[in-house]
């Protein structure tokens, strides 16, 4: 939810040009549509996906920048190829665009890199980052979580409030906005689920830092990505190992991709399908064992 | 969070008009004080909170309504006063409201009604009645509900929306809205809360029906009532019992209201203090007994 609310905060003019990559969340790109007909704004999505494995996603970005572009929506770990964005590259295009009056915003789909990337948020100098806690941090499903540039924090108005976005006077009367992030709180939050996601990554930091963590991700995967690219039937999307938890291929023996999701998972092993590209994803996080990889690398030949 | 959903996904146009009562939650005034700012809306308020003992809301309010008045917003039941008002016929005056050419529709703070009142929404034909969990139900913090009456859905945008909200074609990308109340899910729901907030109600329904359990509360809040009424130093504001579980009342002998609620905090009694009025509101559900109300009585006494 949160990478929304400040969509709806930014004080869009009709015209208002807001940039997608061709890898975006179904749900994402829903959201966007939605303030682009309640705002008349211009949408366009440029070709990141084809980057994978050559090419420069920064020079694909900076060349569908337009001269009314307010905000440039992207995921840092794309959930599709699990391909990597130089996210800080790509937020410096943004800032120093000039041909634009307004500034060029990067708003973040973090659901894929919060808790498997390691993150310096203000070294980025992305101006939002939203994340939910139920993906790689394991906490309960419903809550997430979004960070706001501190430059930009004050052009940004909650699109929802409540009693806790408030300051109220004597007489129990708004008086204007918190001065701080609780503006964007509305009202009674989910304090178990909170609770849940603060033990959920205590957890994971007993494990080791996020940067281990990380490594020990990227292991995995090249050894999953490895083991994927030595059979006959299965071609990954990346050429060289990837930089993230996420690892896709193809079927190229004529299987369908669904049939063999489904036969994993009466055996224990959750992967998916993807319609863009058609592809299965299959993901290990640091915990996973090599082990596990090689009993799924049998149960996709047998 | 859900009352406001439905306010930004309102086609507003400028200089459309809010109605709302003197008696409204700061969140609530603040909620809309911020589509008012964001689509030149025009707000204004009608007093209501005068008509707890004498008077008629709902004269009050067809008297405050404007042709261009397209959105009605009140609670059920006050939060201040303990008021319960005549929806029914609030909601048939807003309807027949014929001076404007666009419905007025009315959307209800149902923070105070849900769990405590027998309710039955489609004979009510309110539009909008949006609910928390965590007060009369008693469940987990952070969930609450909307209610849309089936006439006004089509006519209501999601503010929010993610890939629950939608349908996907063939390729993953979206191609219109889910055609019932998925529309208004985004994403990943809060799950464990649903989960609470479902069982809670569960236990409820075990004590008695809703017509059962409210007229326990009214049984014990006239009877708080009747004792602080016989207080020398109370003041209660409503002049007959409470069709509530709410009692709102003053003190009469110069006590600070502040100091009275501390001190009965330190005691194990949760009241609180109220700016508009200016009052303490002490709160019964059906299951308090009247042993508690009789030694909250002798704790304001000594």
């Amino acid at each position: 939810i949160p990478d929304l609310i400040h969509r709806w905060g930014m004080d869009w003019q009709a015209g208002d040009h807001i940039l997608l990559t061709d890898c975006e969340h179904q749900g994402v790109i829903a959201a966007v549509e939605e303030i682009a007909r309640r705002f008349q704004l211009e949408v366009s999505t440029c070709p990141i996906q084809a980057t994978l494995n050559q090419g420069d996603p920064t020079a694909v970005i900076a060349q569908h920048l337009q001269p009314r572009t307010r905000l440039v929506v992207l995921s840092h770990l794309l959930w599709n190829t699990g391909q990597v964005l130089p996210l800080k590259e790509i937020v410096e295009v943004c800032h120093n665009y000039s041909a634009s009056s307004q500034p060029v915003r990067v708003l973040v789909d973090a659901a894929q890199s919060v808790g498997s990337l390691p993150l310096n948020l203000t070294e980025l100098e992305v101006d939002f980052y939203a994340f939910t806690g139920h993906k790689w941090w394991c906490g309960a499903a419903g809550l997430g979580g979004l960070y706001i540039r501190s430059e930009v924090f004050e052009s940004i108005y909650p699109t929802f409030m409540g009693w806790r976005s408030i300051i109220t006077g004597e007489t129990g009367q708004p008086e204007g906005l918190q001065p701080n992030g609780k503006r964007f709180e509305v009202a009674t939050s989910a304090y178990p689920l909170s609770i849940a996601l603060r033990s959920a990554i205590a957890i994971h930091q007993q494990w080791g830092s996020s940067q281990v963590r990380y490594e020990q991700i990227c292991q995995l995967s090249e050894y999953l990505w490895q083991g994927l690219s030595q059979l006959d039937m299965v071609r990954c999307l990346a050429t060289s190992p990837p930089k993230s938890g996420l690892v896709s291929f193809v079927l190229t023996n004529g299987q369908s991709h669904e049939q063999l999701v489904h036969s994993l998972e009466k055996r224990g092993f959750l992967l998916r399908t993807l319609h863009n590209p058609n592809c299965i994803r299959a993901c290990v996080h640091y915990f996973t064992t090599t082990s596990e990889i090689d009993q799924l690398i049998e149960a996709i030949v047998s």
